[in-house]
């Protein structure tokens, strides 16, 4: 059999894989969002049925035949071409997931769709002790997990490599340390000086929840989020998921006495939204038709939060849809009182509600706390205490409850372990991606005030969109920004704005 | 192997293939509630796949021979027993399942999938030629499927014998025109009198879907449909499913002019839910623990729209409340005057919002059509001029356009075919247990007067519900009512309501 028609198998067998994971994807997004909670025993079993269908699917033994083959082909020749991707990556996958026992993937699947519903309920009932027994089994199969893939000598680098494939444990620890020395001198000067703006207009009880979301549509439709070919719908955990490549659906969550959390949910999850829309939809479920890595992912999702909603642009095009849609809200508010309330610093409990600041100090508390589970030195029972003490440390901040501490994230409940770094990669990325979208397009400012966002979506559909994971982010962020990676762009724009805000005013 | 072993085996791949087909549900659910229109391709292609393996596991040439050692053995010697339905029915399913080919089942999940997007879109542009194609496919491969599985000379037998199995054709033609003959004078009596009642107050531009909603939600819980284990949701047409043995849906659709469509609308699909709700969550997936036939499942849900919830004591008791959820409306009426209103005569276009009288004679004309278009008697392109036809002759009323005719059904689209005339077997079939209950637990007007329906709940639950596909509905019908099909209690009830509505007034 020649290359190409080897190819052709190794293809089309990968794309039904692809939408087996697209149907599980559809019961992941309606056990978050539709499933009543008396449906979650069953719907485990669906989710373990499909889990061991696609690992045996992703480690059928024709697929090393087929790239033993193709990789001393022609079409390796390239490995940033479409084929010569896909070979790649493809390989990769393959050597790691064939070293996971099947009755440990299923397992896996089973304890993560039941440990979400779980998660749910004892967050509700702030009962951290009633999910520890699911949390502990989740570690120790995250540990059988990263002993049998073992890429390297530290057992993390194997499951970050599952988010941010061929990235480091220590490189990553590096560029969070860096990062956070950048930003400790930022946080003093907040906490030495008053902040301008007003930040009680954001939080009053006075934003009904169907008016926020109206809004969050006008706002994520005008950025370029595509609502014939997506929606949003209400979770306990905002996320975007894809379920096909013309179906991208994403969440929020709403605070009626809060406009800021769903806002500027609904704008993160729309930047995920766009990136996913944005991909090549004849190359669906191959490398080139697939997001390059979670922290790309997540440089969209917090470029379009932070470097564009919080922007003094986007809220001189706004505030005044803002003020029509909440009535008596914003009153006598200009366009600059709105960017300096949307971009106070405070240190405070919830991740997805802090400030671009201080936000990244909550992912490194994250990623020190599951490698030290993860290598077992710190045990699930002592893992509230360890929370805490780690909030009071870098935050200066106590959760009173382990709801707003410990329980706040769903990420550990369905089995995601590793993912954390990609969060604070993602600012990093961003804040490249921006600077460099900025030098080549010229300052965007301008059209934020406009209501003109195509001209950055535009960019970035062809700088990264489109790229899928032809290269890896390494090599992307190079190509496209000329570091690796940088944490000098995100700094600089966050003293600039930690300047504006909290800077003695000059008459 | 010994018996036991052997049903063991053969329950535990019948369960399994039950648990695809409720992941298939989950996509069909979504598609018709949540999905983005451009999803569509994709979705169809995901139920191809799906369809296949089910197709494959039902067709499981290790089913035949687990069958022919269970069929000589005492697990199968009482064929009403757990076992011996079991035994029954999937020898039964698996001896038609196994001579439709393969490519014809694929190819068929695929057409129905697309084909409801098809007739979404024509339907809301009224479009009948854009559809036509599609109509043409479906009927030509349900002719294919039923020339495959014939069990009879009668072609039409095949495909209802899919939904109510055992039926015969002739059997079923002949009980429909008992019961046309049996209503015909009813229809003469509403013609030549004027009604009793308020009709306008039912059709008025002041029903906001929101309160509709509510107020469906609370009369719905309280008959018994448990919200825990469901939900309702807005859908182009209205049906039921359920996800797992835990998790029912069901979906209606709003019209803000309208006050019945929705409300008996949710009534109906309650009922429907109810019995799925009912069944015996251990034997999910077998026989026992599955609805008897579609005639019975649609007499749940027709017995507690019409006969419960157009009975004068179902207003005694939620008049009040609905003058609370519509304020201003219903003003000054009775439960008699709301009793009068809700059971007019009037022939009309639609006939999910037909009366209780016109309804059938609405699947008559789909009856009566579907098999002439199966047995190549009507074209596809001759269709809307034969059904604007029946309706001018059997019901004295022309479509004005298709949206409101011919395109009014989900059901062909979806390769529902032999479906209809379950329809009118549940109008006769729903009387009957009706009467039957009320003989043996007392009339339960004065219950629903006061709001309790759980006795005539349990009274269906231990009757209906918890007896599964034990017996076959002709030997359910018997055991419980000593009749097998009885149109009389069906005429009887309508003539009392016909009489109360249309007859002069005394004084």
């Amino acid at each position: 059999m020649d290359a190409n028609d080897t190819y052709e198998q190794l293809t089309r067998h990968v794309r039904k894989t692809k939408m087996l994971g697209s149907i599980n994807a559809l019961l992941e997004w309606d056990q978050q969002t539709m499933m009543p909670q008396t449906g979650a025993n069953y719907r485990s079993e669906q989710a373990k049925w499909l889990a061991g269908e696609i690992h045996q699917r992703e480690t059928d033994p024709r697929i090393g035949e087929w790239l033993q083959l193709l990789q001393t082909s022609e079409l390796a020749t390239d490995p940033s071409s479409d084929a010569g991707s896909t070979i790649r990556e493809l390989f990769h996958q393959y050597e790691k997931k064939r070293k996971i026992p099947l009755d440990l993937v299923q397992h896996q699947a089973m304890l993560h769709s039941r440990g979400q519903q779980v998660w749910i309920k004892a967050r509700k009932e702030n009962d951290y002790a009633s999910f520890a027994p699911t949390l502990k089994e989740i570690f120790h199969l995250k540990r059988e997990e990263a002993q049998a893939t073992s890429i390297s000598d530290c057992l993390y680098d194997s499951l970050l490599d599952d988010y941010e494939p061929g990235a480091k444990t220590a490189d990553v620890r590096q560029a969070l340390e860096q990062l956070r020395d950048g930003l400790v001198p930022l946080i003093a000067v907040a906490k030495e000086n008053q902040p301008r703006g007003n930040a009680t207009a954001l939080e009053s009880p006075r934003f009904p929840a169907s008016q926020q979301k109206a809004f969050a549509k006008i706002a994520t439709s005008l950025i370029g989020f595509d609502y014939e070919r997506g929606r949003l719908d209400t979770a306990a955990h905002p996320f975007c998921t894809e379920i096909g490549p013309d179906d991208c659906r994403i969440t929020t969550r709403y605070d009626e006495q809060n406009f800021s959390s769903a806002f500027f949910g609904c704008l993160h999850e729309a930047g995920h939204g766009m990136y996913e829309q944005g991909l090549r939809a004849e190359m669906y479920g191959l490398p080139p038709g697939r997001y390059c890595s979670l922290g790309i992912h997540e440089s969209q999702s917090r470029l379009w939060e932070n470097l564009v909603g919080r922007s003094k642009g986007f809220w001189t095009y706004f505030l005044p849809i803002a003020k029509q849609h909440f009535p008596g809200c914003f009153e006598g508010m200009s366009d600059v009182d709105m960017y300096w309330s949307v971009n106070r610093i405070r240190p405070s409990l919830i991740r997805v509600e802090a400030d671009e600041i201080t936000y990244n100090l909550h992912i490194i508390i994250r990623f020190e706390l599951e490698q030290a589970l993860l290598q077992d030195e710190l045990s699930v029972a002592d893992l509230p205490a360890a929370w805490n003490k780690k909030y009071s440390d870098y935050l200066d901040i106590t959760p009173p409850n382990d709801r707003d501490g410990v329980l706040q994230d769903i990420h550990w409940s369905a089995g995601l372990v590793g993912y954390f770094p990609t969060y604070a990669l993602g600012n990093i990325f961003a804040s490249m991606l921006f600077q460099t979208a900025n030098s080549e397009l010229g300052c965007q400012e301008g059209n934020f005030e406009k209501g003109r966002y195509s001209d950055l979506l535009k960019w970035l559909q062809n700088n990264v969109y489109q790229r899928g994971n032809q290269l890896r982010s390494d090599k992307l962020m190079k190509k496209i920004t000329g570091s690796v990676i940088d944490h000098s762009p995100l700094i600089k724009h966050l003293t600039h704005k930690t300047q504006a805000v909290y800077s003695p005013i000059e008459s």
